[in-house]
């Protein structure tokens, strides 16, 4: 496979970029991840999400414990060519590790971050 | 106002905060920016995007030249308290400097990225 296209995107200092999931059935923005050009190059290839995860340095495979697997249909890069966009199908229905549907469940209610959306499943279900 | 609400965020090492923009009546994701603390604060009390910018080095109320202004619905902090999603009225319909209605016109086909989204408005026009 030409790889020129991972040469157009314009990593970071560190070699990374961030990639938002879309949810292609809902429109829902699920997370934000990081990718490096390998865990890019192995999403294209496997047709599913797999990030790099900067806590644990290591390439994570998106539903490698939960079996919460993002399979991807689309990927968008942006005008700066510095952010990445995916439009997936959440296996599962859940793509946050609280157990929630997505990550961002903390709205802004005056000056407080107030939870609020519910827990699908118990992470200690998810991840037993 | 108490600030507590941005002391609960985990700012990076550079004291920003990636920021997506998605808008409201359509689900479309438009665009990802950054924030830092003086940045969201201000969007906060002024009900519109203001980001930072890292290129310029400062402050970037979205819309101060094109009036292509972003007028927050609503804000959402993730789990791991590092991303911010927006959900924003996007005026005049384009959010991209490149006069498109979003950022993310760049879809991968096979080992390409191609152009996909139409201009809507020539920016010769649009900072002029």
């Amino acid at each position: 496979m030409n790889e020129q296209w991972l040469n157009d995107i314009k990593w970071d200092q560190d070699g990374l970029i961030p990639a938002i999931a879309q949810e292609s059935e809902t429109g829902k923005v699920l997370m934000m991840a990081w990718m490096n050009r390998e865990s890019l190059s192995l999403s294209v290839k496997e047709g599913r999400a797999i990030y790099w995860s900067r806590s644990r340095n290591k390439l994570w495979r998106k539903g490698e414990e939960s079996g919460h697997v993002q399979l991807i249909r689309d990927i968008r890069l942006d005008c700066d060519n510095d952010v990445i966009l995916l439009s997936v199908e959440q296996k599962g229905g859940i793509a946050c590790h609280t157990g929630r549907h997505n990550c961002f469940f903390k709205q802004l209610q005056d000056d407080k971050w107030v939870e609020t959306e519910a827990v699908i499943k118990d992470p200690a279900d998810i991840y037993k």
